[in-house]
């Protein structure tokens, strides 16, 4: 893509559908575009009309006697494909789309809409929208929207999937004073979405934060991507709604069910680095942090305060928020208590007390900002009798521009008598809340960022020269011809075992005499499960014995296990009896793969065993960066399982870097074949040395 | 206690230490009482002036010629007492202590305040503070505080233990609008405190929510007892702060270490109905939440909407905040399909879509509001071209009106656009914020609210007669002769068994003759455990073997076990060996009590077992709560260890009415014995029928 200059900075825009009537769309956007000071040509075109607001007004866009680079269609949906290929044979470069109609309506719209995209594709022309307020680039400047509102300049980049919610947040800066460079109306997002905006904006020198507010991705593999890199540049905060319950219900894995259907959003998004809230508030709080603050080194926070209680529950709030307290220096301490009041707290929170001058709290503030093991500072007001908020805002500004490399955040509780004092702040760009958790809320945003950013970027992939994928294939095909989408227990051993992955030998018998001829083949002890796909709990049923160490003992077990199995379930196909030789008891884990439809398989990894659904000790990656073993280890260590593998309370630690690799090979088996939709190993039993994966389910598609 | 009314409405005030100066204390208490309006008399006392803002001063308080019933003490810390002494003499009812210089500078302030409460004791006077800002009553109205804003009349009762954050509040409500009650800062507490204020504020008239900032609570079981009784008639919200982590590292048991610090605090407010909150931000988005609303009768949310991404958004939130989204009646819908617009949303969220008028707006809200499956409402306002804010404020205003029981909430997501319909919506008291998460948090704040008062108080305290109390006494004679803390385990064996608690019989034994006797006479299976206090767990150093069956494997673990142990720990102090009788293993659960300095013993149960620490499934209660059967058991549901004993993927369930009987027992036992400071029994085993506590810790003071 040749990039989105022709949006964004278009030489000459045509408005068509342009209208001499105040209060409607075609006529809001001219006058937007002239009254945001746009400096290239404007040209309206209406065949009912011959000016629009002091604007010469063409029938069509082909009658312009001028190149168009960009068109604005706010013309009725029946007309758009004619406008739209008119626009193409003009040459015009890109097309915003205002008409609504498509395939927000249904199928008819829907066509409509691909009918567009093509006209657009044809001619090479960009598409924003269609069913999109437009978009605004406030350095341009150019306005090419409908809105009542123009913002602020700044250097917040917003790219909303709802129209309403752009519109709500123009009007809503108009009051708090947040400045954008660019504001754009993502619509149905037909082809251009925000992955494309977030490539434009994370090289957009007017831009140092993105924000998005999205329902859906369109092309997860891409997204990733494109954000992995955008995130190593700027912050991107996202506000992704539409989390529903419904996905979950449907799974038939552990590992699906334990995922539910907005995990893979978060982990995506978690492995892109991209920031993911939960409200606007939050949304736009941290903009505002990230617009105006350094990023901090670390996670230790310095408090100076004019009053205990704040700084009593700043403090709480900063724990509660995983964040730390800094523990100053030495000299630090000695140089607060050696030129603070006696009653003054020195260590952190500093208390510079009720009675603290500009001037003592720009002493505490310039020693913390010094001292080397304070990563962030929070600075407290609340109005006393002899505060000077002004004045104390001056030196909060003096100090955060001394040592610019360290964020500094205010909490001015109050009102009118810290209204001045604030206003300065803000001005100064000094982030400025009522209470201080806000602010810990935004430190915290801060120092997660500075913590992906700091991950060095791992791209090559391993692969498995020896996983013998042919053998794999061949099973595939088998279970495909037998009509099945679930794998028997031999066969997904069989698999595993192509993979490398150190599955216990498992035999499908149909006779009690096959199964001890197997038995004695193997060596005892063994255990012995119902084969039957359709069976997912076969505990449950009286499926499985184990611990079998005679014929005798094989013979009665398979009798049982089919008596039980009939008894439970009358109608269910059998498939036989698996002999599976019977391994030691090792800690129980379980690695599983659920895939997502937008961003393919996700590894789980986590406490194994029946009780695995009610413990949920379960942390999920994206296969696709699971390709080094320190990402592997890092997941492993979210759980209590990784707690139990390190050797608990005097248990010898087991063989970490077996279930590392187990977990790379399961990654690799699901990325090579895109037909396995779940698999689970439950139990993995992880030794001294080495592992075994005892029950291994795999479906496939 | 006479009441406060003294305090809050007294028919005359000296305040002792007034002055002519401007800006000083004794100065702004004096124009204070003047500008607020208060309707009694003010004897400003100062021995060097003769009148002081246009009253007659006095030289001492005993000088007024007529009766004073509050004095206002503004004097250095070292006049104190003898102001104090002569407002006894004068007959004064209530003393407010502004001076700071007691107990939070150290000993010798310490027992100045102890002295100044003695005095007040000695003439029956009620002592607020010393070290605070004074208290204010709006409806009185008086204001005794030197602050520099007098809050607006409203129905907030505002208690706070930092003056700071007190004279913040006034100052930020001056520019929010929220009205307050009464406004009390608490200062050092000598005497009365929040317990004291909470109580009156119960029955006071004119305030609907209580809110309290506190650092600490200096009686626990009265706290309790007064928070039950005035939650069961108003809201109190409250702000702990002070929440540190140091206090879990020193804890000996299980249960201790799983409690930490701040969690008798949680549980406390949690069973006596206070609302805990973690912020100021959420102290007061809830305090305008109850002081403006209805409480909803359950957690079912209607949505109606103007746009489809907010409408999603709250959708999202209404989920993660654990409430529902309200499912409409078939009738409801039918008449928001036969009169909005085809493309309207008439499930729940309901959208009006963006030209929506306010008599769409009134439509939807009128059917929804009246429909049975809906608790309260949300609307939501996005500003499109035709949105008219303040006729939909006005159409919101009435349908409140008409469903007076259902709380209706606004968020009104913008700025410039909505301000006017937003201010009608403040003047009319429905609360209105800008982003929908502030709103469904408060919803969610009164549906809990609602769900503590609906449940039925139970008084009646069970008791055990059959509890052998002798028994027990003699146990911890003889251990606290012995010089010890920790009992052993057969003599925590014994205790249990006093209390009905079916611990497993064992005998401590000290030669391996001996404990091959006991296990001829007890039956085997036997366990033998190194029997001493000091050695926390005995797995670790091989002081346990279990399954011991013959008088040789009895012999033999007897001499293993002390070897290892010795080598383990030269040092430690070894009574014996105990011989106890092996139980069939059953669910695994932990059941122990942890002592607060505040709130008494704190019960614990969850997943039992050496993982106990890992897997951290434990809940808490006070003891006190534990009186009756469904309240234990509502207890253990809290855990997933309650979902094992109901019998758990096709396990058979286990005795939990034995499990809620023990628990009963225990809560008991440590009430009954204050010298208890920690129990723990891990684990207890819950079969069929019946339970098993295997090994039991109890340590004395």
């Amino acid at each position: 893509m040749a990039g989105l200059t022709s949006l964004f900075r278009p030489r000459s825009v045509a408005v068509i559908g342009a209208s001499r009537t105040p209060g409607k769309i075609g006529n809001a956007i001219v006058r937007n575009l002239i009254e945001c000071g746009y400096q290239g040509k404007i040209y309206p075109v209406n065949p009912k009309e011959s000016e629009i607001e002091g604007l010469v007004c063409y029938p069509q866009v082909t009658a312009v006697p001028a190149e168009v680079e960009m068109a604005v269609l706010a013309v009725p949906a029946a007309k758009v494909l004619e406008a739209a290929g008119e626009c193409g044979k003009k040459g015009v470069r890109a097309l915003t789309v205002i008409t609504a109609g498509f395939k927000e309506v249904g199928k008819e719209g829907l066509d409509l809409e691909k009918k567009l995209l093509e006209t657009c594709n044809k001619y090479g022309m960009l598409l924003l929208g269609p069913n999109c307020v437009g978009l605004i680039d406030t350095h341009t400047p150019i306005n090419a929207t409908f809105a009542a509102t123009f913002p602020y300049k700044g250097d917040i980049a917003f790219f909303s999937q709802s129209g309403a919610i752009l519109l709500a947040i123009l009007d809503w800066s108009s009051s708090t004073g947040l400045g954008f460079s660019k504001v754009v109306s993502l619509g149905n997002k037909a082809s251009l979405s925000e992955i494309d905006f977030i490539e434009d904006a994370a090289d957009d020198p007017y831009t140092r934060v993105i924000l998005c507010y999205i329902e859906d991705i369109v092309d997860g593999p891409r997204f990733l991507e494109v954000a992995r890199r955008a995130a190593k540049k700027k912050p991107i905060i996202v506000l992704k709604s539409g989390v529903s319950q419904a996905g979950a219900l449907a799974a038939s894995s552990h590992t699906g069910a334990l995922a539910g259907s907005d995990l893979a959003y978060d982990t995506a998004f978690q492995q892109c680095g991209v920031i993911r809230v939960r409200s606007m508030t939050e949304l736009f709080d941290l903009a505002v942090a990230f617009s105006k603050s350094a990023i901090p080194a670390g996670d230790r926070v310095a408090i100076v305060t004019n009053s205990g209680g704040p700084g009593i529950i700043a403090t709480d709030n900063i724990e509660l928020k995983g964040l730390r307290m800094a523990r100053f220096d030495k000299s630090t301490i000695e140089e607060l208590r050696a030129s603070l009041p006696p009653e003054a707290g020195i260590y952190n929170p500093v208390d510079v007390l009720g009675d603290a001058s500009a001037g003592r709290y720009e002493f505490a503030l310039q020693k913390v900002l010094a001292d080397p093991n304070v990563d962030s500072v929070l600075v407290l007001v609340c109005p006393t009798a002899v505060t000077r908020p002004a004045e104390i805002s001056r030196v909060i500004i003096k100090a955060r521009d001394t040592h610019p490399g360290k964020p500094v955040f205010a909490a001015y509780t109050g009102g009118r008598l810290l209204s001045e004092g604030a206003g300065l702040l803000a001005e100064a760009g000094v982030p400025c809340f009522t209470f201080p958790e806000t602010a810990i809320e935004c430190i915290k945003g801060l120092y997660n960022y500075n913590q992906y950013r700091s991950i060095p970027a791992v791209e090559e992939k391993h692969s498995l020269p020896e996983a013998d994928r042919k053998t794999v294939k061949a099973v595939f095909y088998d279970v495909t011809r037998d009509r099945r989408l679930t794998l028997l227990g031999s066969e997904a051993a069989e698999v595993a075992i192509a993979y490398g992955i150190p599955a216990a030998p498992a035999v499908l018998t149909t006779t009690p005499e096959e199964a001890v001829a197997v038995a004695e083949k193997m060596g005892y002890p063994v255990v012995l499960k119902v084969a039957s796909p359709r069976i997912l709990h076969k505990t449950d049923v009286g499926g499985v014995k184990t611990g079998i160490s005679s014929p005798a003992g094989v013979k009665q077990a398979f009798i049982e296990i089919m008596e039980s199995v009939h008894r439970y379930l009358p109608k269910v196909v059998i498939h036989g009896v698996e002999v599976q030789k019977m391994m030691p008891k090792g800690t129980e884990l379980i690695i599983g793969m659920t895939r997502d439809v937008q961003f393919g398989p996700l590894i789980a990894f986590g406490l194994g065993g029946v009780y695995v659904n009610l413990l949920k000790d379960v942390t999920f990656r994206l296969a696709g960066g699971l390709t080094d073993e320190k990402a592997i280890e890092q997941m492993l260590a979210e759980t209590k399982a990784y707690t139990l593998l390190k050797g608990y309370r005097g248990e010898t630690p087991k063989d970490i870097a077996a279930v590392v690799d187990v977990i790379r090979r399961v990654a690799q088996l699901v990325t090579d074949f895109p037909e396995i939709t779940e698999m689970d190993i439950n139990p993995v039993f992880a030794y001294e040395k080495g592992i075994s994966a005892l029950d291994i389910k795999i479906t496939i598609s």
